[in-house]
């Protein structure tokens, strides 16, 4: 195998496939990067068993043929080569010598055959969004899964088309977030789950460009992602996920409209006075046109009060600080609305037209006590 | 005690100060900032015992007084405030109010008599340098201080003042740095050892502009810097520094003029293949007009070379790539020049001038087993 490619070409490559390569494995091959050369491509492929990338890389063949070198060691290299060609070549004992004007690195490599291929999946219809949108519906949502491998589905994103309609959930048994977007094109009806893990890093290499698109195919078991010159694949979580309808309708007491950044900058501040393990709540008190916000802690106290519009009933309720503003900082919007009903009952963060909707349990608090 | 401030004058005096604060200390006044109001100006004070800071604060007295403020809780609110009007009050029980806008926080403050107020020394001459000028010197010589506090001296800096030149050196064992500059006014011969830790912390408050200037005052037992509104008070290390002059001296059997960037690049490269905590020499072999470079690790080997011109004999030597590379990073020119006696001999990096040297010990190696 010989293939020369620009350093930059390599690298970009090299950068996608890292992200389905596992940080320790019990399965050595699988720290590696797996390069496949035909005449007509050059193919890197990394697998860590539940995700699986394949890209192409652009660059030159002299001589077909694969290997597969330890994705770490190659990565290095080649991000402090020149930034100049750079040729890969294999002998016949799995050596590999990588080679950049006078700089010449040898490495070891192992037979690729060993390397797990990912499954050959047909690929049916296909829901296109911009690389932009799924960026963005994954980093509105994904904060709010569960890291807790006890609960599998809550590791993952619910995906649920209906009448042309995405909506992507996320819930860790606290909070639930929801973002809906209408589709351009038509799509059946589709509900599926999503390992977070995935999403992460798809998310790490999408562009974020609006005019970028991406290729979403789904199965009974897996789910591919096809953009630029790669395919992601990524199993599915089975299983049944929550009924959340029924947790996200119902009535309010108390509506108010407040500005984002003067709402989640001083929450920010609160939380100045307590570690996160102290789980100390925010105590927020509505009255008239005026929110205030109160922590305590054993390092001091914080008073705050913001300007708001109110409907309906006063009303003093506890927060997990830390909840709030993890829906707060990825609402784009300059206004927030806000609903509760009694110091017990979720409260809604959502928009009119309910395009996102976080759900966040208050914390029980001792108002004798404050 | 009232005091009203705006947010980034405050937070810049907080920033020089925090560089005094001990991060963990048996004595806990000491984690705190002393902030002393008179009719005349705002001070705040830190101490670790060894290395004080005093620093001039803008802003208006509404009412003197003094108070002693955790330093990391009054930054963290500092930081988060507004960029508005702060204003910092303290009531008969010692508890501090800091209001901006519509945010108020309540910290309980200590005392400010428990404070360990700095020694007052009686100032002589004054050395003067730029700023920009001293924060190079530190970093162009600091890395090869010693950390360990087995060897007191070397965990410092000698800063030696001869027929107004001004020389700073460090030392670990393994290699000797030394700057050397013209002082502008004559300055009595001096010579002290200046903590590492100190010099570490002035830089990172430093402006680093030519036309900011500091002046440097030296007694037996401290050194002063004062520049801006801020004076930066340590005491000196105790002792007589090494003898380097001998080891600084000697003849060369060969003289290698190189490329700094790719010199550095390709030790930086060579790297890749070892950990740190391995030390693996990088082989050098001087031959004719070109550099061998070579680093064999269990993860795989490395072969460079350079253009270079040569004077005198070949060399084959070993370095810790480290070292080589410490020194490096510092100089600013772009070609470098090597002299190197024998493999078990100290190599220098110099200029014409001695404006700076590097000696470097050598590495043994395994010639025969490469």
């Amino acid at each position: 195998m010989k293939i020369t490619c620009q350093k930059s070409d390599l690298l970009s490559s090299v950068n996608i496939a890292l992200r389905a390569v596992p940080a320790k494995s019990t399965m050595p091959i699988l720290e590696c990067i797996a390069i496949d050369v035909t005449d007509s491509f050059i193919k890197f492929t990394t697998n860590d068993m539940e995700l699986g990338i394949e890209t192409i890389v652009k660059g030159s063949v002299q001589e077909t043929g694969s290997i597969a070198i330890n994705a770490k060691i190659l990565s290095d290299i080649i991000r402090k080569l020149p930034d100049s060609e750079i040729c890969i070549e294999t002998d016949t004992k799995y050596m590999v010598t990588i080679t950049c004007g006078k700089s010449k690195f040898s490495i070891p490599g192992k037979v690729s055959d060993e390397f797990p291929s990912l499954p050959v999946i047909e690929k049916r219809e296909a829901m296109i969004l911009s690389q932009f949108t799924l960026k963005d519906l994954i980093r509105q949502t994904v904060f709010s899964i569960s890291d807790s491998e006890n609960n599998k589905i809550m590791t993952g994103e619910l995906f649920e088309v209906e009448d042309n309609k995405l909506r992507v959930v996320s819930l860790d048994g606290h909070r639930i977030s929801v973002r809906r977007i209408d589709l351009k094109d038509e799509f059946r009806n589709t509900k599926v789950i999503v390992p977070g893990k995935t999403l992460i890093e798809i998310s790490k290499i999408l562009s974020g460009e609006i005019s970028d698109e991406v290729r979403i195919y789904f199965t009974d078991k897996h789910i591919i992602f096809e953009f630029d010159d790669t395919m992601v694949l990524s199993r599915l979580i089975e299983g049944e996920y929550y009924k959340i309808n029924q947790m996200l309708s119902g009535d309010y007491d108390t509506k108010i409209t407040v500005n984002k950044k003067e709402f989640l900058d001083s929450i920010d501040r609160a939380t100045l006075l307590v570690k996160e393990s102290e789980k100390k709540p925010i105590i927020i008190g509505v009255k008239d046109n005026e929110m205030e916000l109160e922590m305590t802690s054993n390092i001091g106290s914080m008073d705050e009060s913001i300007d708001i519009m109110k409907e309906g009933s006063d009303i003093l309720i506890g927060f997990n600080p830390k909840f709030l503003m993890d829906a707060l900082r990825v609402i784009d919007e300059e206004e927030v609305t806000i609903y509760m009903t009694n110091p017990k009952a979720p409260c809604f963060i959502k928009d009119k037209e309910e395009s996102y909707i976080y759900l966040i349990l208050p914390v029980n608090f001792n108002a004798a006590a404050r």
